[in-house]
């Protein structure tokens, strides 16, 4: 792991990193943070790990739940080159959505194909980080990440004992519940009430086929990309309950 | 309104109260409650407005929200008398449950009855809250009530402009859709995922009534009375985000 950049804004410390071909980000307190909980944050399909939303959720989990935060573009995303097979699925799903079909099958498909590579990935970055001494490999580690992120986290939470809860949600049920039965771990699950891609009975399928005893479920009106923001905030309350930091005020 | 009794403790001065036939009590920060936001919290079926979830999520909402809390005994329930239809129909729903008959549509209507009953005693007591020089008649109320409740506080809020936002839940969906559908304030609502009386989609289908723009649905695995306790947590910050009250860290 190379770190090739670092800010600090707010009281939020950003560091650019390279581990081989991934490129990532990991947010920390800048007063030191101290063997803090790390939660794993995963993009959406055509954004970055350095996208708007994912760089307010990483600092509202620093700034509120005082965590350390690691981002990675995933495969062909970000400042990473596509494949050829990256070229063509992102053709097929524009020309489905062109046309009015429905995207599903495709961004399922290939999602599952960008989970696979990316699965490894997210298993050295986490060993890389748990060497350096202020994250270490004692503490538990959380899982965030919808839409592209949940195709990505729930096979890797799947087969990550060191994952210890997660929040998922914005996709189809057909590509994942099988591998959602095996996860047992605390999960908060996203909806959107209205979402123009994925039906309401299979993104209500996909939260009732994780085993966890501890799973909550959280639907809002609106469509795919219209999460509230609060829902971030309780994220970090999430993360604080099952992680053991104690949320402070952010008012 | 006159004051029966009056105890302090852990901060929270908790007064009874009776309005005509209505006994009720209010809980409010012993510091004083400088016209703090007013909730309004409805008791379960068969429960009282001193029930331990009740004591529970009053003493919450005055220490983490700042909140000033109300509840009052439903007819029949509590310190107040049942009528002859009241035994009748509690009669009616013990039979079908020794039976292992579906209690629902009698639940619906005796809780129908009840709230036909119960809202104008709200009002009246809503009424003599806010000419208490610290309650006052500015301030937003919010409603907070689950299961019969839901079916108290859904035509409450319905006729009741001073309501401002509500947590609902645990209800069927056949008896008051009609009525959520007149609503279009925020909503918080609490649906059982296992729930072992209301069928998942009769209290998906009540959570869809809603006309509310933000409206947001909490599932949680297990059965009606396992409501996990975060959920009362996450209503007062529900609450606080709509109220305007600013939730303190209770650790």
């Amino acid at each position: 792991m190379r770190f090739t950049a670092e800010t600090s804004s707010d009281g939020v410390l950003e560091r650019d990193f390279t581990l081989g071909e991934v490129t990532g980000a990991l947010w920390s307190p800048a007063a030191g943070s101290d063997r803090a909980p790390l939660v794993l944050l995963g993009h959406g399909g055509g954004m970055h790990k350095k996208a708007p939303g994912m760089v307010g959720r990483a600092r509202l989990l620093v700034a509120d739940g005082g965590f350390t935060v690691v981002a990675i573009d995933a495969p062909g995303h970000g400042d990473r080159p596509r494949t050829a097979a990256d070229e063509r699925e992102i053709a097929a799903m524009r020309r489905a959505t062109a046309a009015g079909e429905p995207a599903g099958p495709i961004v399922a498909r290939y999602n599952a194909h960008l989970a696979e590579r990316a699965v490894p990935e997210w298993q050295a970055t986490l060993d890389a980080l748990q060497e350096l001494p202020e994250i270490g490999a004692e503490g538990p580690v959380g899982y965030y990440g919808v839409s592209m992120g949940t195709a990505i986290g729930v096979p890797l939470t799947a087969v990550e004992p060191r994952i210890a809860a997660a929040v998922f949600g914005l996709f189809w049920h057909d590509s994942l519940a099988d591998t959602a039965r095996q996860i047992t771990i605390p999960v908060e699950f996203l909806l959107q009430w209205d979402d123009e891609l994925i039906p309401r009975q299979s993104g209500l399928a996909l939260f009732d086929a994780f085993a966890s005893k501890e799973k909550t479920l959280h639907a809002n009106p609106g469509r795919h990309a219209e999460l509230p923001r609060f829902e971030a905030d309780s994220a970090v309350r999430f993360f604080a309950r099952h992680l053991g930091r104690i949320v402070m005020p952010s008012a």
